[in-house]
Parts: C-alpha cells; sequence; structure tokens
C-alpha cells in the first residue's frame, strides 16, 4: 500500500476508534451507582438489561487500561477502568477463587459457568489495570489467579464440569489460544517468564492445524487427530483467524519464522474457507466435510471473526508484504465498514444474516460489550501508524 | 372448510406422513447392532453422528408406539418401538434414577443435562409404548418416573441446578406445558388420575397468558407478574401455540368452555404476532417490548412452531369453525408445505433463515427426530377424518 493510502485508511481507524466506538461504551455502560459497566446497550445505548456480564466487565478494563498506556494517559479512561477493577474485585472473584460468569447490577453473582472464561478475563483486566494504575500488588494478583487457571485449564472437572463414560476425549483451541493471550498480557512483551507454558500452549495449538486439509480444527483428539463427529468436524474461522495473530505475536517475541509462516498460513486458511463467497463475509461455524454444522448461527455473520481478520491479515501484511494478505484486508476491511459499522448511533452491529442484514439491534450484549472492535481498531491503528512510518 | 377441500387435505396429510415421513425414519433411523435409534440424520437419510439423543429415542418410541394404537398394529413399527424403548431402559436411564441427555451409539452417557426433559420423554415414551405393546409393568414403570418428575419439576435444584443469589426468579412455561401433555398421555384420555396435579399446571400455565397485552410469556416472576429482563419480555410464539393445544385438550376432557376459549386466544395472539409480515413463517423468538431478543437464531423458522400451528389451528376451527383460525390453518399449511418439505429424500428441513431459505440440510440432528413432523401430520390427519365425517 502506498504511503497516501496508509494515511487515508489510518485517519478512518483512528475516527471510528476515538469518535464513534469508545464515546459509544464511555457516554453509555458506566453504572454510576453500583461502579463496573452496563454491557446490555440497545442500538442507542439505552440499557435494556442491568445483568452485568464478567467476560465484558473484565475486556472493558482491559481496553480502556490499554488505551492509557498506549495512546494517552486520560483520566476518564482510567477512572472508569478503576471502576470496573474495582467491581470485579469486589462482586466477581467468588470465595473458592472461581470468577462468576454474570452477576446483577448491584454485584450479586448470577450464573457462574463450568469453564474458565471468565477467569481468564479478570486477569486480563487485572494485568492491564495493574500497569496502567501504576498497583503492583494487583500485578501479584493476577499472576496468582493465572497460576489457578493454569491448574484447571485442562481439566475441567476441576471448575465442576461432570465427565461421562460415553465422552470422547477432545481438546479445544479456546483454551491454548486464549492462555498464549493471557501470557503475552501477563509478561507485556518479555517471552522469558511463561516459557515452558508459552511452548506447551504452542504445542497444544498446533495439534489444531491440519496442513493437508489447509483446516483448523476447533476440536481435535488429545493427540490431534481427527474426530469423525459434529465437534470433531467443526471449523470457526474467526477463532482460527484470531488464534492465528496469537501465535504471530509469539512468533515475532520467539523470533521464529518457522512459526510465523504457520501463524500466516493458518490466517489465510481459515479466512479462504470461510469467507462466503455468494454473500461475503465469513461465516460462524462449518463442517469440515461439508455437513451441516450444528449450531444454528452457523451461517450468520458476526462482529468478532471479521475485527480479528482485520487485524491478523494487516499482520501479515506488515511482515510478509504479501498482495494477497494485502487485498484479504481490503477486503474484510470493506465488508466490515459497510455492514457492521453504525454511524448513525456509534459501534457495530454484531449479528448480521448471511446475506449481511443485521438481526440484531443492540451494540451490548452478553457476548459483545467494549473489546472487539476497538481491540482491532487500536491494534490495526497502531500498525498502520507503522507502516506509515517505515521508509 | 367443504367436504372437497377437506377430503383433499386429508388425502395430502396420509400421504406426507405414510410415503415420505415415516418411511425415512424407518428406513434410516434403525441402529440394528445396539438397538435405538439414530438421529442425526443427513438430508438423504446418512448417519453423520452416531450419538443419541435421548429426547428423540423417547419420542420416536412414543410416536411409533401411538400409531400402532391409533392407525395399525403393525409388526415392522412395534418391532422399532421395542427395540427403542428396551434400549432406553437398558442405558438411558442412570442408576439414580436421572435419565442421559445423550448418549454414544452403544448406550454409555454422554452428557447429563440439569433439567427434566429427558425424563419426561422417557416417561412418554414407556407410557405409550407399555399400551401398545400390553406390558402393563411398563406403564406402572412410567408412573413411577412421572412422580420423581413432579417432586423435581419445580425446583431444579433437585437436578443439580446451582442456585445464586443474584437470580432473580422465575418460573417457565415449558415445565406446567410438558406435564399436562405428560398427564394427558399417561392418563390416556382419562381425566380423573391427576386431577390435582392437572389443575395446578392450568394454574401455573395461566399465569403466562396476559389478556391485555395478547402475550404468552415464556417466564415471568413466580406469582405471574412481568420481570423487566430479557428473559422476562421473551416470547416464543411456537412453545406458545403449543401450550395452547395441549390446554385444548385438558379443556375437552375436562368439558370447560372458559379453558377452550383460552387456549383458542393463546394460540391465535402468539400466531398474530408472531407471523413475519414481511417474509411468512413464525419467528422463533421475540421481545415483548421490541427489543431484540438476545438468541441468535431469534429471526430463523423453525419447523416445529409450524408443525404446533397446523394442528393447533385446526383444533381451534374444529370447535369454532371460526373462518379466521381456518385462514390461519391455511396460511401455516402454505407455508409449511412449501418451504419445510423435501419432497426429493422425504421428512422435513428443520431450520430456515427469516427468508425462508434452508441453513441446514440434516433432517434430523440434536433436537430434531421423529416426532414433530410425524405427531402434527397424524393429529392433523385424524381431526381432518373426523371433521370430513361430521355432517
Amino acid at each position: 500500500m502506498t504511503r497516501t493510502e496508509l494515511k487515508a485508511l489510518r485517519r478512518r481507524y483512528e475516527t471510528e476508534l476515538f469518535e464513534s466506538v469508545l464515546p459509544f461504551w464511555v457516554r453509555h455502560s458506566p453504572d454510576r451507582g453500583n461502579g463496573g459497566f452496563f454491557n446490555c446497550l440497545d442500538r442507542d445505548g439505552r440499557v435494556y438489561d442491568t445483568t452485568k456480564h464478567v467476560w465484558l466487565q473484565g475486556r472493558q478494563v482491559w481496553m480502556l487500561s490499554k488505551l492509557c498506556r498506549t495512546v494517552e494517559p486520560r483520566k476518564d479512561w482510567l477512572e472508569l477502568a478503576r471502576s470496573g477493577a474495582e467491581f470485579l474485585r469486589k462482586h466477581c472473584r467468588l470465595p473458592d477463587g472461581r470468577v462468576a460468569f454474570s452477576v446483577s447490577a448491584e454485584g450479586k453473582p448470577v450464573y457462574v459457568q463450568r469453564k474458565i472464561f471468565s477467569e481468564c478475563f479478570y486477569v486480563l483486566a487485572l494485568s492491564e489495570y495493574a500497569r496502567a494504575a501504576d498497583e503492583p500488588a494487583l500485578l501479584k494478583e493476577a499472576q496468582s489467579q493465572f497460576e489457578k487457571i493454569w491448574a484447571w485449564a485442562f481439566d475441567w472437572t476441576k471448575v465442576g464440569r461432570p465427565s461421562y463414560p460415553g465422552e470422547t476425549p477432545k481438546q479445544s483451541l479456546a483454551v491454548p489460544m486464549i492462555l498464549l493471550n493471557l501470557m503475552e498480557e501477563l509478561s507485556d512483551g518479555d517471552p522469558r517468564p511463561y516459557s515452558a507454558e508459552v511452548d506447551e500452549c504452542i504445542r497444544r495449538l498446533r495439534l489444531h492445524v491440519k496442513a493437508d486439509t489447509r483446516r483448523v480444527h476447533e476440536f481435535t483428539a488429545p493427540d490431534g487427530s481427527l474426530l469423525d463427529s459434529p465437534d470433531g468436524r467443526l471449523l470457526n474461522p474467526g477463532h482460527a483467524i484470531e488464534a492465528g495473530w496469537f501465535l504471530q505475536h509469539w512468533a515475532a517475541r520467539l523470533k521464529r519464522d518457522d512459526l510465523s509462516r504457520e501463524a500466516a498460513d493458518i490466517v489465510r486458511w481459515s479466512f479462504e474457507s470461510g469467507w462466503d463467497a455468494e454473500h461475503g463475509g465469513l461465516f460462524y461455524f462449518q463442517d469440515a466435510e461439508g455437513f451441516s454444522a450444528l449450531p444454528l448461527e452457523s451461517r450468520m455473520k458476526l462482529w468478532w471473526p471479521h475485527c480479528e481478520a482485520l487485524y491478523a491479515h494487516l499482520l501479515n501484511y506488515s511482515i510478509t508484504r504479501s498482495p494477497a494478505d494485502r487485498d484479504a484486508f481490503k477486503k474484510t476491511d470493506a465488508y466490515a465498514f459497510s455492514k457492521f459499522r453504525d454511524p448513525e448511533y456509534g459501534e457495530w452491529f454484531g449479528y448480521l444474516d448471511r446475506r449481511g442484514e443485521p438481526t440484531h439491534r443492540f451494540k451490548g450484549g452478553p457476548y459483545k460489550g467494549c473489546f472487539h472492535v476497538p481491540r482491532a481498531l487500536w491494534l490495526c491503528w497502531r500498525l498502520l501508524k507503522t507502516l506509515e512510518e517505515r521508509p
């Protein structure tokens, strides 16, 4: 891309992030009474449910803290992050060390999943807020919570998930990928502190990648072999693409070109097979053998896979300078900005049907908050600046 | 409707049931090795997952047994029902009295829900098979399992569901309605055996019906008052319509005209507000206040609400002779037969997008089996015969 092109792109991402997306959350999400954030916000920002979903409390704290540290130490951002971090620590972490999935407006637990993701976003929040607010004790707390997560991560019976004799043992891409992201954040770019754990997660992640078919399977047998079942055949292109850029970041830190090439391939393959040739956009789920994937929402187009793809392609392009990576970025950019963006009220729609029509008008829900859109815009904006300044 | 019209309709339903839908399941579902049925069947009947979903094992046993008792005592149907009933009793009922949600092909438990519905379909299966096979001991077994369900039904902490202090107490339409259906089946049309339980379920079901707004809410507070939350505002038109005909059956047994009128209204109101004026078909979920309902599949058109609506409208029409009920039946019939039916391989598609295009090609899945389509066809066919013969 020419410098002029890069500059125009960078400006568009900057405007979208700082003038549309962030103001939406800063204006509408704060719960001034109880602290923390409302995350169920209608198209125009109105609260349609006061339930607080803890993934999104944690993710918003992380996002605001990250912007404070990397863009500008704005008092209003830090104050909001503080309110969220306090709410998390006071209400969302339970006496047994688990973290609730959802709590009431005042912070009483509503539901606790038999999974580890609430704990992950709790750590993400605390680790970044600790640095933004210069509170080292909170970083220690994040590290100690991460040790708990690590002990639970590969055996969910430890967080109450039952195990039955008819189950087929399987491993999930979600676990090594989120742990890689957490360790990147906890170690703030230093590859040393978690080197054995990082190696183990990279090993596990790579078991899902099948070069012969150019597919990334969401679940495999523990030894990486394929399972002939709907779970075993399930593809989740957005997830694989996100795993791709997590791995690309570690490839850079570890200075491993082989890993960088594999990370780039994961993104390219998942984009190729996940893109809807007829209507554009990335499918949510697919079946590797061409059966119908079971989830009812499989053919819908969700905002977050496109957010992940924006940054993953741009990151690949920044490394490879390949026209194919550039074109994939441009294709995703054109689709995302024309279909998901809401110029009227800010932030993006989350859920479109296969043809690209919004099926849900809200901007925030149980799984959508101040995270994927601002994270992708911030990551791309930062990278576009670097590319623009590169000789 | 004229006698000629009724006759043509009756013949169409007869052909669809006995020449397309039933042969699909009889041909493709039996697991000759392990007994029971494969229920994950692709468009053409091919097994794409050998996991057996217990709701559908139970429902298929019920359907085949019912046809043996009410249509023709065919040996192949009874033999299949026997194989399913044996599989259920041998493998799906667990030592603690719970019933698994899914089991492997050989019958090892894969998952047990913290709900009561597997148990309900187990009872449905045994109660009808006991009569079809003339095995009174199995009816006793079904009755005793029903007693367990009754003890658990209104407090799911008894089946392992955790309870958290931030939860808003609520009751679900699903529970009283399925219990009403079970008691209808267990008592084989005799209103006496469960009269107190039936009264209690009718009382609970009616708490969900709001005459002032013509809405049937899927969840309410325990006293029937409305909850201002996504759950509290959730409408599930197909479910409400199904509840309507369950209630209409009890109104007939109890000879209560007031209940009959209320049952008819439930169906009409839910059909009116649930019908998509733009593309036709019933929405899966709606929000009573016009927010976007949270489930991603809310705007999809599912086969089963249309199956329920076919019979519910025809039943209303058989009682009221109202042109509005007749037209609602015809509208549903035209949509269902043109959109869901698969003339090529038999049975119906289950999942369409808002515009009526199939999103999933399979005929059987974790929640779709030999049940809603043949039940609706059988109920309508039987009622059409009665109407045809009526002077």
